[in-house]
């Protein structure tokens, strides 16, 4: 193993990154050294690597490296409770949860009170070595592409909000829209329909995106810029509404018109992050019809990724048409341009040469 | 029987009502009627007899009975399905619901999509007779007053809020906040008390409401006029917050002070109608925390009636200390009066001499 | 109308039947008259047909009509609540419930303490013409084929059975085993693909029916005459068993079976009966591994009604390899033969002509 | 800390227990020293005393201390995850799970596929010190009595037997009947009363331990030697059953009975252990009624934990009553000859001087 590696690192509050040569990682007690393989860029690290306001608030501390969404080999086994061997293939769960708090203990580490993200408030995957807790190390296993592995993680984002926080029962014979295709509501269009939903309805303003939607399995696309959306859904249901909703925009007046779409008694999983505060009309769109809405982050550990690795692994769900760019790691700049673009699916950093 | 019977009606779209004498009602087909024992008044009477904003828009007939807090004796042998028998002491669902719709059909009457309701879609109970579906008639049975049957309708819907749509075992051994005690608040302390609870917390600016919490079993009493709600149920939790928060005031900042009082993955009902559009931070408190919140409408029929008539007929909830007020008929002014006075618990109008 | 119609019926506690012509019924107060379409044919109906000693037991009165899988048109508007409309295309639910009782009370009509099941409480579908309680009548909807209407009652019974009674959310990304492979558990083959399970394995030793299970979807066919199907499910899911059992066999070493093929934490749905009662290591079996049994009858009315309509309207489900054989009422020798011969799918009895 | 202790071990596969003097045991990784305060005696241990059948085939080796009920105090601060202070009082969870096997890793980990038990695969607690890993030990923190600590792990499978896998919703107003009245049953007795029963029924033959059931707050005590428990449970159901039925006997001829005094649509939680296969009605008592039949073990982990702590540190549940005895190590004969008596409760070992 070098002693050095590359890593891109965020060294000044400002926008942009840097390719810079740091000391390969030493992984303490429970934890795993893994060689990076290949990293996804997500919406989070473009709001880092741009240096927003958000991120300017949330990263506290510089230099870091950024980047989460990661799949490597180990590099040793790890010779307490997790076993894994030399050269495992895993994919990271990002959030690191505490294991002590009252969350954690009853079950539901990833809303962990003490809750810290790779790539966030630790040392990230764009770079040549990373260094996680054991525990958070999930083995791919086979009929996963390498390169694909990493978005195992964006991938269980959409499989949690499909299967929401009651069992996800309502998503086969019913209605479900999907508000914003951006990767992870390309992935629940995909999820939802492998799920057995009745009708699959995928909203979204990008012409570019609202078409890999259709790719991805959408019985009905509809360009919210053009036409009602809460009507095309109406329509759509034979006046009934969708049963559930899958909210990935963050957009104030989409999840307004989400409430909007959603039938009596109807589900809707809010997994997109408004800028700020959202108005919402309780009495006639949530307490008259009992709609249920629910908090959705990361991933339960382990059950959502159990069930990513089966969708992927057995190709119930293709993710290649959400795939659309690859870029080793040098040409980062062009990579986050790309994700940027608003013409892209996922785009892929590419770690090992 | 009598042709002719009292009835208290709003006869023109202002403030009041008349007690005036009109033909007592003839039950069609699948209804029965109902000889009227004591009906009592929910804040919708209030809001009708004030004939405010709300009611100018949503009553569409006059004249017309208003009341739905109802409970009787049925008059006649329902001879189809229902075989109520002559004589047999009932309360009234209030929630007519079309039995052909979606949600009908599966099993979700109270939210059905042809919705009407008794004393505001149609004919009410503040009269000495009253015609409702045999269906929507649930027999008393043994250990409850006759003068308290007619408080099972709101109590159901404390019942109902207290349950929720998943289950209600979030109850048991958590801490449960109460937001606005007003009558249906009252009783979802004593149910929550009831259901095992570890912590009651109610929230209430009212001084003589708040001490009635106090009476029906609450553990903590926050008067949000004098301290910080969410500070003092944080407190009270060991940081955690409320797993349960049952909203009850429809009170636009009470409801955003009950989301962040929520624990991570907890659960709010809201059952209170809020003015207008409610502002939320839905990162903070309800993503990032995974928080679930549910609208709470009517009563799921009849599950919750059956809940209802265990609660109150055995005595593990009393609900004594919340009827405070009863007048003949024909003081229908002082009730009123009092019901609006913020120094009342129920108030009950007794229809029979 | 006619006056008389010609219906099979059990004349004698022996077995056969006779085609004879009666009077056509008259539908009382909430009931329809339907004009049968089609009839089909299930094992429930050959017991009758054969008057086997549960036949014997269970049949109450005679002459009688069988025969409860049914689908025709309404005669005449129901102008009560369910307002019918005049020739409607509707199917049967064959569960009569009271509509009083507890259980139908809350919203459980299916398993009514006071349940009387069409063509066996109550004359049956083998007829020109049928009366049904209006609520009843499913109205079939566009998208099924009529001749494939009357096997929406047997179809329900195997939605039921997949989703269960908790959920059914268990299904999508897990191993389902399906047990005994008639109509029902080929059904169940095809919903557990269609709502998204990992891999549905099929366990019947009838050669015929085991090939019908490949055309219906299943990953892997298991002959329990040949190789011992627990083995078979654990070198399957890698030694884990299976999440959910769906146990259509009724035979009681193969309940034994599922129960040993079930993964920890796993469901088994009973839906087949068993001769007698069953002998079960609860020990090692459940109570370790904390399985869970439930027993499943019927439909959810209406629910499950709705969840079938749209795996068949929409072509999620193809059930045309299972209808194997329509034979005209008066054949009906010739039907119920093939149907006992083990080697057909469903067989339909048109009673139009 | 002394380098020998006191431990109560089985040598030999014979009835009985030597007191021997043996070095304290060695933390490892992630691992903590308790110093042992007291130790509850289960029908487990008493098996192991007595070398009964199911202990000869169960223990593999030997010398082993026995005993997994236990409470003390931490010995060194551990100091990695679970952040245990030196010298808090913990309570032990003994299902010792490998934390990377499926069940494990979705959040299972008390139903483990490679799961060893503290006093039967692993070193137990009848010793002055004992070690377990750090995430087995709970802080039992304020309000629970040292002495009573040991009980929380008993305690704890009552209370996931009463909440059930399904939530435990269906306790709140419902009846509730508990099979067997040892400690289990009698914990069972009062979390179901404190839960919101309607009714609690307690089937107990043991004179002795039925007036205790009394004590804990059964409604309703049912001798099955005197009385058909079914027919008990059904009069004081007025004919419906037990919506929830917590069979803690392990008697075949009991669980046949649990069955049968289920009403329709009715859980049974299986935690009693059968010696042998049980023959159970399933087409009337669990098919027909849409029964469901749950086997319990073990705690979840820490759910019931959190609950448990909450029930008994609140004062909800007074587990005084079952607690019927103290002994110091040395008289541990007594103690066992105490637990085998029949009129006992919960028989405590103090380890402590």
């Amino acid at each position: 193993m070098p002693g050095s590696m590359r890593a891109l690192r965020k060294t000044a509050p400002r926008a942009g990154a840097e390719l810079v040569e740091i000391p390969v990682p030493e992984p303490g007690e429970g934890e795993v050294l893994i060689r990076v393989h290949a990293a996804s860029i997500c919406g989070t690290d473009l709001n880092i690597y741009d240096c927003n306001e958000w991120a300017q608030k949330r990263i506290s501390r510089l230099p870091m490296t950024g980047g989460h969404e990661v799949a490597g080999a180990g590099e040793a086994r790890v010779t307490e409770v997790h076993h894994l061997e030399p050269g495992a293939f895993v994919a990271a769960e990002t959030h690191i949860a505490c294991g002590r708090c009252t969350t954690c203990r009853t079950g539901r580490a990833h809303i962990c009170e003490n809750l810290r993200i790779l790539g966030i408030d630790v040392e990230g995957a764009f770079a040549e070595y990373l260094v996680i807790p054991a525990g958070n190390a999930w083995v791919v296993g086979e009929g996963i592409h390498a390169d694909a592995a990493s978005i195992m993680e964006p991938f269980g984002n959409a499989v949690h909000a499909a299967f929401g926080t009651s069992g996800g029962e309502d998503i086969a014979t019913n209605a479900v829209a999907v508000i914003g295709c951006g990767p992870i509501g390309l992935f629940a269009v995909s999820i939802a329909r492998s799920l057995g939903a009745w009708k699959v309805i995928a909203v979204e303003p990008n012409d570019h995106r609202r078409a890999m939607a259709g790719s991805m399995g959408a019985d009905l696309l509809v360009d919210p810029g053009g036409v009602d959306p809460v009507e095309a859904v109406m329509e759509a249901t034979n006046g009934s509404g969708a049963e559930v909703v899958l909210e990935m925009s963050g957009n104030a007046g989409a999840i307004g018109q989400g409430t909007r779409m959603l039938a009596r008694g109807g589900r809707m999983s809010l997994l997109g992050l408004p800028d700020g505060p959202v108005s919402l009309d309780l009495n006639d769109q949530v307490i008259f019809k009992e709609a249920r809405l629910q908090g959705i982050t990361g991933r339960e550990m382990f059950r959502t990724w159990q069930q990513t690795t089966t969708l992927l692994s057995t190709g119930r769900v293709d993710v290649a048409p959400v795939i659309t760019h690859r870029f080793p790691m040098e040409r980062f700049e062009e990579a986050f341009a790309t994700t940027a673009s608003g013409r892209s699916g996922k785009v892929i950093l590419l770690l090992e040469e």
